[in-house]
């Protein structure tokens, strides 16, 4: 995506072919640092420390590492058991990550395959660039979908700004490029459409006006931040014509797990009729799952999140505590968006509406058994 | 209300009947820094740079002011253009307060009234104090006809604590004692109930975790600060009994125009069966207003409130930057909570439904000309 006026992804190999370079997306949006990843080591601090984060970039992180394991392993052709050993720590640097396992298996499985064994290094490279194309490719498809839901609106509007709302980071940030939500965004503003967003901060970690923020204005597209507590009233006052968020696990019935807030946006969205849209690709469906409130576990992490904040002092970064030093702070992650409230969700083969039926009718083959 | 075991309120005149005390709450929750008020100057500039905050508080600072003006005249007893020059001064502190014109001109009219005019200064200390505590007997009323709700919650939850979410500050701070949507709580809390309360933290001002908090903490009420995402999540879960809010203005028709964010938790409270209560003294209806989303006129304000956050960083109050430089933002302060998704309104006289007709039953007086 564009930055600067130059291209530019989250995670790349480098044209020496030993160096994997990503953003260090914890200096965002202050500072544009980026990294070079030589070794698992590297590759499993960037993990563990948040330096990259999002499902497939983490996955797109992870399918690298195993290609720095093969290409660096002390004897060459890489060893299988040393091999297997460095993929296990890769998976243990962010275990309830499924994009990180997969990845990381799809790699190893393509390295144990490759014959002659001096093809290691090759194999392990091409499967990990691979998965990384795999990614983009979902998410340019996601915007394709998009683009005609957002061009819509703007015929109907008689091409006044579309305004589109959104609810923490779905961008390229998290992915390599495009994004999920973004990718639709992207797609419009690229074809020329006038589009407008309203980033929602994201309250505690504010991937909102860090990220989202930040890559929106990057790329061009014009973006204003609002308080999470703001959606309602735009919608409201007819100020939002669509809301796309993303989804870090969805039902095969439709319920979406989202970052904690979504499900207020939604049900603000059903009260002033206004579509509400969910991007992903269709690995983030959990096919398996049929009531998203109950059997969705939601993470609670560290209530200091809260009571305590991160900006820019004096150009220095400053954590500052923001409320009573003895109250106590409680920080659910994520919450689940129930099906009745999706208008549809826009997936890599196109939309469909956010029940069973119409899920089955894009993916028949994931309900084969049934 | 209790703090470090000592009783407190917002605002007194002090034994000596020169000095108006007040609490500087810009230096909430960090340190309690109480300030002197001894001349009209003080009191404007009290008002003007939210040293005081909430419409029954301003009030009552503003009725003080004029005891100030009329105790430090020029000319004793006090002309009536001084005076009337000095009322408009503290009107103008803060335009838009009805509350802050209301009791700047009853302390007014009982100044002019006063005879023989030796008598002013006893007058105007008299009204002042009247105002005063006319506002903490209608907090405490609307206590008394919150109690039974939470009481009855308690019952049915044989004994297990009352979980209530509140959003913003409409609290002690905001008044002079009890509050308005706490007041039920703080009695709950005196008659021995088992009450959490969850504070929402309020974005951009942080009035929740900032004064809510705090205050709630400083009476000994256990409570947990969350993000304005999370009370959703919370009212899926179980975890919220009871939904209990003040509001700046409601319309006659039972339109709630409160904090920004309101209407989300509204809606979360309705899609989980869970009561909604707005507390209000009944100054704070609209008795001329029919349809709040269309006729409260929403304020918009400064939007580095949003962009920047105060707080404590090595014990010195420190400003940060939380967003992409260039980033805009949008700063709504209200929203309007339509009466269909509230349960109740507790006022001084009892609880009424959100309906022009129950309404019209608890203040008939205000409805005699239709």
């Amino acid at each position: 995506m564009k930055v600067d006026g130059k291209n530019l992804r989250t995670i790349w190999l480098d044209a020496d072919e030993k160096t994997v370079r990503i953003i260090d997306q914890r200096r965002l949006p202050h500072e544009l640092v980026l990294v070079d990843l030589h070794t698992v080591d590297d590759v499993t601090t960037a993990i563990k420390d948040m330096y990259v984060r999002g499902a497939p970039l983490i996955g797109a992180t992870g399918a690298y590492g195993v290609y720095l394991a093969v290409l660096n392993a002390p004897h060459q052709p890489v060893e299988d058991a040393y091999l297997i050993a460095e993929c296990d720590r890769i998976k243990a640097s962010r275990p309830t990550a499924v994009n990180l396992s997969w990845a990381v298996d799809t790699v190893l499985a393509a390295v144990l395959q490759a014959s002659p064994p001096e093809k290691r290094i090759t194999a392990a490279g091409d499967q990990a660039a691979l998965i990384t194309e795999l990614e983009v490719e979902n998410c340019k498809k996601i915007g394709q979908h998009g683009l005609p839901l957002i061009e819509a609106i703007s015929r109907r509007n008689k091409g006044r700004r579309v305004n589109i709302l959104t609810h923490c980071n779905a961008g390229w940030l998290a992915c390599i490029e495009h994004g999920t939500a973004t990718a639709p965004i992207y797609a419009a503003y690229d074809h020329g459409v006038d589009v407008h967003v309203w980033v929602d901060e994201t309250r505690p970690l504010n991937q909102g006006n860090r990220l989202t923020a930040w890559e929106l204005g990057k790329h061009g597209v014009d973006h204003t931040i609002i308080t999470d507590n703001a959606g309602g009233y735009l919608m409201q006052q007819g100020k939002v014509d669509i809301v796309i968020v993303g989804t870090d696990r969805t039902t095969a019935t439709g319920d979406v797990a989202n970052k904690i807030g979504t499900y207020l946006k939604a049900l603000a969205a059903r009260d002033n009729n206004i579509p509400f849209y969910v991007a992903l690709p269709s690995t983030t469906f959990d096919w398996n799952l049929k009531d998203g409130v109950k059997e969705i576990p939601i993470e609670e992490r560290d209530p200091d999140e809260i009571r305590y904040i991160e900006g820019l002092a004096k150009n220095k970064s400053t954590r500052v505590l923001i409320c009573p030093e003895n109250s106590a702070a409680a920080n659910y992650a994520f919450d689940v968006t129930p099906a009745k409230l999706v208008t549809g969700f826009i997936t890599e083969r196109g939309i469909c509406k956010a029940t069973p039926a119409d899920i089955r009718r894009l993916f028949p083959e994931k309900f084969s058994q049934s």
